[in-house]
């Protein structure tokens, strides 16, 4: 008798990534832990800290979990500790305590006692301080990926896998629609993304109810973040509220296909940013200077690209640049009529001159 | 004392679009009516109808409005009606009955009636037989159109405005990412459409409360259609339940978001189309036949355009080529393991042979 198919699934989706952390792995160096000092022995066997050249075969890859205690992440990590001893992976795990809740330091120190109990090794627990730069969602996130870059440096880590689901995903392309600032935001999380591809997403194509399902037919313990309920958080509104009625009024296959909008968007705007670099270098003149005619010439959609590469380049923060200060820049361009200088985030100043566009800070 | 804000900003509305028709219609030659037999002497002034050459002026073009006599198009109507004699622009209306209802004949003969009162001439009834193709909404829409086109052929029209507004433009952006077939169907509704650009929708960037507020400021009777707020209607189930839930969860933004997303997916989709456009002829090999070498070398999201293409070309049906297909087809070209050839819609097969992609009917 097989595995309850929920747990079938989240297997299957753990043994495709690890597959292809092979493949990666046995293609490259091994990967060099920074600042080996930090961990502690017991942890990280110092077999694999040694620096491996290209002709000695390279130690077994590391591949840590990103682990809250909730289902899904549980659930990633029960097919993690299943799936790599039977491809020479070895398996490990870290939560991150963010400090927020009251007790928030003893729910860690279980996490870590249940991976533990799963065979995980190593396993850390790391408290981080959040700020507060851009809203307490953003901030906690920010503070969560630092910890998360440090361990998996620490223990030369091959990978983290991070325990996103399907419908995680579906929410966060509605929140970039809110966002209304195109494609790009539409393209949500991507299966592999960080530093050289560090963070991989195995469960980007699965339901969060298989992940439930699968922890409760494994018996496995799962805590419920009270934050994921609380109506303050966006997030939280639009899962408990927002998409349900969505589904209720366009049908289930809503979570699906927004899904699939993220995948779509995300090969569209890569397609779009690669012409936009290349364009770039041939609408400016022998100074350097963006050539309004030339500019003019571009399908719209990449000229703005153009514009916001500019504009950012000339300092302008990307995450405070919106789609109406780039129409703004662009209307110097498809709509002169002699307007004065644009003004930018950043203290960046947008002019058109003498048939050019100029891009400067101050 | 200027007219009430919302009556101005409808009036901006048309007026901008109406400038656009002159500048269009000073450019090229007069359109010349078709079917001339099917239009009255009365609706229609004979002198309009006479064939006018590059050299002679072209008579004042006739614009025409379509009206259900609900709030919107009422709005729409009455702006109309008011700019068009400053401009030298003729100003006439359709109305189309659908049948659906019981004294939907009736309910015509008053928008034909109000339109008049407007100061509209000529001004027409349609009746039409809505099919079934599609489901309700889409039939009644191609019965709709095809209505329009033949009233703006017969009287020879520049143009025929339309009134949804920005919501309309935000639920048609949410019925297309339920389908999650891409960014082109997130594009929504253009400001421009159909043969020769014939129709515009001056109100996509208007909310339709301001087109409420005015038909209320100018004592305008408008019509709530009951199909409008029956919970069998997927749109009607988005306006009221679920784009309200939505803007719950992400704020009051989210229309002006969703119409935003709408105007810039629209152009990445128009650049994108042009890419694979150019990229098809370089793919093929000198007996036309696409090599999967160099479909392979192009970014993903212009490999699928070219097979969308390719595929539509050979006869599959535009309407039922979803994703999933083209991601078949596509898996030929980028995990190909010897798989057999892949039926798609319209009796259209994809085969991969000696290193070409075959795709061809039966």
């Amino acid at each position: 008798m097989g595995p309850h198919p929920a747990v079938a699934a989240i297997r299957l989706a753990v043994r495709r990534v690890l597959h292809d952390l092979l493949t990666e792995h046995h293609r490259a160096p091994a990967a060099v832990p920074h600042a080996p000092a930090h961990s502690s022995p017991r942890e990280h066997p110092p077999s694999s800290r040694l620096r491996s050249s290209r002709e000695v075969s390279p130690p077994p890859p590391l591949v840590l979990v990103a682990c809250s205690g909730g289902a899904d992440s549980m659930a990633l990590a029960s097919a993690l500790a299943f799936e790599s001893p039977k491809l020479g992976i070895r398996a490990g795990g870290v939560t991150v305590d963010h400090g927020l809740q009251p007790g928030s330091d003893a729910r860690a120190a279980e996490v870590v006692q249940r991976l533990r109990e799963l065979g995980l090794d190593p396993v850390d627990s790391v408290a981080v301080t959040v700020g507060r730069t851009g809203g307490p969602e953003a901030a906690a996130r920010d503070a969560r990926y630092a910890a998360l870059d440090t361990a998996a440096e620490r223990h030369g880590a091959a990978a983290v896998l991070l325990g996103h689901t399907r419908d995680d995903q579906a929410e966060t392309v509605l929140l970039g629609l809110a966002r209304g600032s195109g494609i790009r935001s539409l393209s949500g999380m991507a299966a592999v993304s960080g530093a050289g591809g560090r963070y991989r997403r195995p469960f980007l194509e699965l339901d969060r109810q298989t992940a439930r399902k699968a922890c409760m037919v494994q018996s496995l313990p799962v805590w419920d973040d009270p934050h994921n309920a609380d109506p303050a958080y966006t997030r939280s509104r639009l899962r408990h509220e927002g998409l349900p009625a969505l589904e209720k009024a366009l049908g289930k296959g809503v979570v699906e296909a927004l899904a699939r909008t993220a995948r779509l968007s995300r090969d569209d705007a890569d397609a779009l940013d690669s012409w936009a670099r290349q364009a770039e270098a041939s609408v400016r003149d022998a100074a350097g200077l963006l050539e309004c005619a030339k500019l003019y010439a571009l399908p719209p959609a990449v000229r703005r690209r153009v514009l916001r590469r500019a504009a950012i380049e000339a300092g302008a923060p990307a995450g405070s640049l919106f789609a109406r200060h780039i129409e703004e820049i662009d209307r110097l361009i498809t709509g002169w009529r002699g307007q004065g200088a644009i003004n930018l985030p950043g203290k960046v100043v947008a002019r058109r001159q003498g048939g050019r566009l100029v891009i400067r800070q101050g």
